[in-house]
């Protein structure tokens, strides 16, 4: 099991690399993992240039003899190489899996709507920083390798529309743009990370306009909430409820999913390709 | 002339109010300024509830002896009540001036899709707390009474096409949803406050994706950039040109318009309406 991993938006440290390098080797020995060297480099707030970042994911998408591309690390950028990286993945990059979330959520909107390989929405690499990161690193890896459904969301056991999962922001911004994918029949999944309640509501006003003809919404984790100079008036799942209902959208309750180490596996699309 | 002001995003104080009252008073003598009760109203983030912004913000729309609404203030909430209030506006909305900007853009944008009164972009009430408020308070009671062309936007003298002006996020918002109006052939003005370049850029991804077929894109201020842990690498008006350069979007330079006193008269639509 070869997996690349790359950086389309911002930097990781050597450090991180080294941790999961060692996780890796003692636990899964099975698995070579090789992080491109335009994780580690740095132009403005990114992991390199558009050019580089587009280069080192393409480069990767595009080697036969790699099984899985995992994303570094969130941020922003993704969403300013994803076009042209896909117009130039070929044939080799249908195989693959494209795991990660937050930022990644825009190659993997793209990716889906392109039909491009098997996008995944779960834990990345710098997720080793976390409080209890190397568990969000063991459920990658684990599975990648195969361990299916243990690491799973666990709703999925019993979904038979397909599903996709992303950051509430990456997919209100993905909303219109060449890279939103269609979403008629599937059940969508939304995190948020440090947004006030405001903001939350904004997205939904925003997103569930883009959702019609959607299965269902479900919400995970809203976390790290900035203090705003007044209370908002609404938690994030009256928020969901109020803007699926003024939608015709069936709210579904939670789902196991944020930015945090217990973040769970979501494969995008039908229980098959799960 | 009679003004109506109505909040249907975040509540004023009286004293904002009475400072607008006293500089009305002493310098526009022909202005009779109808501070509705809901202004001061609060309810979590808002100035009311949903019902209470939208009920206040009809019947000033809907009284034949009000000649503006004037709104008293952004923050967030515009677009919970739009779609409601302007569904429940009837002919006597059609001759008012609607005058606003920020948060108020929503409603901008959905009276200017419904083609109902007269949407123009600039000062708030609220705008007396800033440094040099006062000036901006003149420049909207000076332009709604009349004194036209000295208070407008600088490049709409040259300008052909009609124009829109709004805030950055607010517009972002709107695209794809019921409140966004058609904006072929338009030259649009964009400013923004308080937000990170990587946010700024976000937002010109999405956007500039919902804007194929404008006249052209001018940037107002994008003022009160918060400090990133990193330079962006790029500054907001590099950020534009990126953009509009990506979608084949004319960037026609500056716009003088923004979340400042200085914040001009932006009067939605062709030369003649203006």
């Amino acid at each position: 099991m070869r997996i690349a991993v790359c950086a389309p938006s911002t930097p990781i440290t050597r450090e991180d690399a080294a941790r999961v390098h060692a996780l890796a080797a003692s636990e899964f020995p099975d698995v070579e993992l090789l992080v491109h060297e335009q994780c580690f480099a740095e132009e403005g707030h990114f992991a390199g240039s558009d050019a580089q970042r587009t280069a080192a994911l393409v480069e990767c998408a595009n080697d036969p003899a790699i099984d899985a591309i995992w994303f570094a690390r969130g941020g922003y950028g993704a969403c300013r190489v994803a076009e042209d990286a896909l117009a130039a993945m070929d044939h080799a990059a249908q195989d693959k899996v494209f795991l990660g979330y937050s930022d990644a959520g825009y190659l993997l909107g793209g990716l889906y709507r392109a039909r491009i390989g098997r996008p995944v929405h779960g834990p990345m690499l710098a997720d080793i920083r976390r409080e209890g990161g190397e568990e969000a690193i063991r459920r990658a890896l684990g599975w990648l390798t195969g361990a299916g459904q243990a690491h799973v969301e666990p709703s999925l056991a019993r979904e038979k529309h397909p599903v996709v999962a992303f950051n509430l922001m990456t997919l209100a911004m993905l909303a219109g743009t060449p890279l939103m994918p269609g979403l008629a029949g599937h059940v969508v999944m939304v995190e948020e990370v440090s947004e006030y309640l405001y903001a939350v509501d904004r997205l939904f006003f925003h997103l569930t306009a883009h959702l019609g003809g959607i299965a269902g919404l479900r919400l995970g984790r809203v976390s790290a909430v900035p203090e705003n100079d007044r209370p908002f008036g609404a938690s994030a799942d009256e928020i969901a409820r109020h803007w699926c209902q003024r939608h015709a959208i069936a709210y579904l309750g939670e789902a196991d999913i944020g930015h945090d180490a217990a973040n769970t596996i979501v494969p995008f699309g039908q229980a098959s390709a799960r």
